[in-house]
C-alpha cells in the first residue's frame, strides 16, 4: 500500500502549479526563461531544502516549464529525491577548475535557453566566500528582475501553505507554555529554553511522527526563548542570548515558533518576575492597545503603511514617541522576516492570504521593554488570528 | 573593583588594530573611507554582534580612522554599549520613509567622507526583504571593492581568534562525547542531539561562566548531531535533520562545534551502530588515508589547490573516485565556511595563522557516507590538529 502524502507538505502538483504561474510571467516578459539563486526561492518552487554554502545553487525554469536544479555533485542525490524536480545538473566543486558557473552557462545552452533571463540576483549572491562571474557576463544580456514578482507570490499564502503555517502556530505556543512554566527566579536564560524547546521537540515529533520535516537550515523543531531580552536589558529589541539569570522585577520579552515543511510563525509575550509596579503596568496597558490599534486597522485593501500611521499616531497621542523602536510588523512564512512591511513607508495594499507578525513595542531604559507579537492570516474581509496564546497581565506574571 | 577582561574576549585594542590596517589599505588606494555591510565584517572590526535583518546596517570607516555604526534606532543602544564603537547614527525604520539609504548618504557628508568609498557591497545586499538604492548610487562614483583584502585578513587568525577557536573545539568535543555516549539503536536523531547539545552547554556556562558570549545568530551554546546522515542516508553528505531511528547496521556522519564569542570550530566523525562489515571497514580505512593525505600536505606556502590534488590523485590511484563528492575543506573563524577553500581550483597559498577543516569525505549508495573533520591551524613550519577526539574505528562503534 502507498504511503499516504502527509497532509501538512506542499504537493507537487502545488510545486508544479506555482512553476507554471512563473513561466507565464517568463512569457509574457519576452523572457526565455529564468534563474533563482536564492535558498528560500529554491524551496517554494521544488520543495528541496539544503543548507546554502559557497558552492552555488540554482533553479533554472524555461518559459515552457522545464525544471531543473544545478547543485554541486554533493547535493545530486539529495536533489534528484524531490518529486517536483524534473532534471538534475552537477557541477564537481567550488571554486573548482573549470568555475562553476561555466557549467551552468553551458547547462542554459543545452536548454536553449539563449534569449534574455530573469534572476533574483545577477549571479549566485557572496555567501560564505562565494566569488564568480555575473549571469549577465555569461549570457551576454542584462537580467531581468524576478524578486517583486516572486516576492508578490509567496505573500500570499496557500491553503496548504496556511495549513503549515497553523501547525507551527500549535507548536509554538505549547513551547512557549513549556518556557512560562520553567521560568523562575535563579534560573538560567539557557537553561529554561533549552529545556522548554527540547520538551516542545520531542511533544510534537511523538505527534507528527517521521514525516515530519523542519526544512529549515539551523532549526529542528520548536523552540521558545528570550534572546537576552530580560530585565533591563530587555529594553533592547533584538539583542543576542547571553544566559542571564531571572531576578525578581525582571520585564520579560519571549518569542517562540517551528519551522514546520519550512513555513514559520511567530509568537511573543511581555512576561513578569514577580508583580510588576505601576510604571510597568501603565506601559503594559498601553502595548496592549497599539497592538489593538494595529489588529483594528488591518484590512484587504488597508496599505500596510496606514496601520503603521495609526500606530504612530498612538505614540504621539499618549506621549510615547521617546519610547518607539520600530514598525508594527512584517510578513512571515518560508522566511521569519518577509515584505511586505507593515511600514509607514510600505504602501503594499493588504491582500486575502498575507501572514504577518502584529508587534508593536515599547522600550523604555531601566524599565524594560514591552511587547506582544501574534501572527494573523487575512481573510477576505477581516483577519483571523492564528497566535492563541493568553495576552491579559495576570496570565502573564510568574510568581516570585 | 573593576571586573577583569575575560581572556576570550577580543579587546578593544585589537579591534583598533584591525581598524588601522583597514584605514591604511583605504589611503594607500586613494579611497576616502569604508561602508562594511556584512555582519561578520561588522562583528570583525568592531565586536558588535547583531542580527541581520531586512533592516541595513553598516560600520563606516574614515581613511583617518573614524569608526561608526550606522543603525536602525532599535539597535542604537545594543550598537552603542560595544566599547570598540566611537559614534552610532541611527535612521527610523526600513523601508521608511525617507529610505535609510537617504539618511547613510548624509552621515557619509557629515564625516566628509565625500571622495570614493571601498566597501564589501555596492549598498545594503538583499536580505529578508530588503531593497534599496546602490551606495555607487548615493556617493555617484563607483566602489572600490573591500572583500578580498577583508577576507585575507580575516583568513589570518590572531592569538586571540586561537584562543576563542581552542575554546570552541573543547566544548564541542565534549558535545560529541555526549552524542556518542546517547546514541544508540531504537534512539532518535532529534532526541539525542538535543540531550548532548543541552548538556554540553550547561557544563560550558558553568564554566566560562556568565561572562560568555556566543555572539552568534542561531545558536547559543555546543551542539552536536547528525543532520540527517544516518545509514543509507548518510551518503548524502549535507542533508538536513529528519529525526531517523539508529538502528544496527547503520553508518553515521557526526558534526559538532561550538560558539566561542562568535568563533567556530568543526569536529566530524564516522561512527557505527554495532561493529561495521568488510566493505564499509575498507571505506573507514581509505577515509583516514585521505585525511592523512591532506594534513601532511598542509605546509605554510603550499597552494591550497596542492593538498586537495593530492587527496584527489588517492581517489584516482584507489578506484575510488566514484565515491568522492567534495573538496577537502575550508578555512573557519567567524563563519563556519570562510575561504581560501582546499580546492583544486584555489591557488591561494597557505600561511601561518590560518585555520582549516581537513575532511575529504567517501559516499557510497546503499553503505553509507565515511568523513571525518578535524580543525587544523597553521603554526610556522607545520600544522596543530587543535580537534582532540578518538579517529580510530573501534572507538568509534556503538554497541548494538
Amino acid at each position: 500500500m502507498a504511503q499516504p502524502m502527509p497532509t501538512l507538505q506542499i504537493s507537487p502538483a502545488e510545486h508544479r502549479s506555482r512553476c507554471d504561474r512563473l513561466a507565464e510571467h517568463l512569457a509574457a516578459q519576452g523572457l526565455a526563461g529564468a534563474a533563482l539563486f536564492d535558498r528560500d526561492y529554491i524551496l517554494y518552487y521544488t520543495g528541496f531544502a539544503f543548507i546554502p554554502t559557497e558552492r552555488p545553487m540554482a533553479f533554472v525554469l524555461g518559459r515552457s516549464g522545464e525544471r531543473l536544479l544545478f547543485v554541486p555533485r554533493l547535493e545530486r542525490e539529495h536533489a534528484a529525491s524531490q518529486p517536483a524536480v524534473e532534471h538534475v545538473e552537477d557541477y564537481a566543486e567550488y571554486p573548482g577548475d573549470p568555475h562553476p558557473m561555466e557549467r551552468l552557462r553551458a547547462v542554459l545552452q543545452s536548454l536553449n535557453l539563449n534569449g534574455p533571463l530573469g534572476a533574483d540576483e545577477d549571479g549566485y549572491p557572496w555567501q560564505f566566500g562565494y566569488r564568480g562571474p555575473r549571469l549577465s557576463e555569461l549570457t551576454g544580456s542584462p537580467v531581468f528582475p524576478l524578486r517583486p514578482f516572486v516576492e508578490a507570490r509567496m505573500a500570499v499564502k496557500s491553503e496548504a501553505e496556511l495549513r503549515c503555517i497553523r501547525e507551527s502556530v500549535r507548536w509554538g505556543a505549547l513551547a512557549h507554555r513549556l518556557l512560562q512554566t520553567y521560568t523562575q527566579a535563579g534560573a538560567t536564560e539557557t537553561e529554561v529554553s533549552q529545556r522548554a524547546s527540547a520538551e516542545a521537540t520531542w511533544a510534537m515529533l511523538e505527534a507528527i511522527g517521521p514525516v515530519y520535516r523542519a526544512q529549515s537550515t539551523f532549526e529542528h523543531g520548536p523552540s521558545a526563548g528570550y534572546r537576552g531580552q530580560i530585565g533591563r536589558q530587555a529594553a533592547i529589541p533584538h539583542s543576542l542570548t547571553s544566559n542571564l539569570t531571572f531576578q525578581p522585577g525582571d520585564v520579560l520579552v519571549t518569542g517562540a515558533g517551528a519551522p514546520v515543511w519550512g513555513y514559520q510563525s511567530e509568537l511573543e509575550r511581555t512576561m513578569f518576575v514577580g508583580s510588576p509596579g505601576d510604571e510597568a503596568r501603565r506601559m503594559f496597558e498601553h502595548m496592549l492597545a497599539l497592538q489593538d490599534t494595529a489588529l483594528h486597522r488591518l484590512r484587504p485593501g488597508v496599505p500596510c503603511s496606514e496601520v503603521d500611521r495609526a500606530v504612530r499616531r498612538y505614540f504621539d497621542d499618549h506621549g510615547l514617541t521617546a519610547y518607539w523602536r520600530h514598525h508594527s510588523g512584517h510578513a512571515i512564512g518560508l522566511r521569519y522576516h518577509e515584505g511586505p512591511f507593515l511600514d509607514s513607508g510600505d504602501t503594499t495594499l493588504i491582500r486575502p492570504g498575507m501572514v504577518f507578525t502584529v508587534e508593536p513595542g515599547l522600550y523604555r531604559a531601566g524599565l524594560g521593554g514591552f511587547r506582544h507579537s501574534d501572527t494573523v492570516v487575512m481573510t477576505e474581509d477581516a483577519i483571523e488570528i492564528l497566535t492563541d496564546y493568553p495576552r491579559d497581565l495576570e496570565s502573564l506574571i510568574i510568581p516570585a
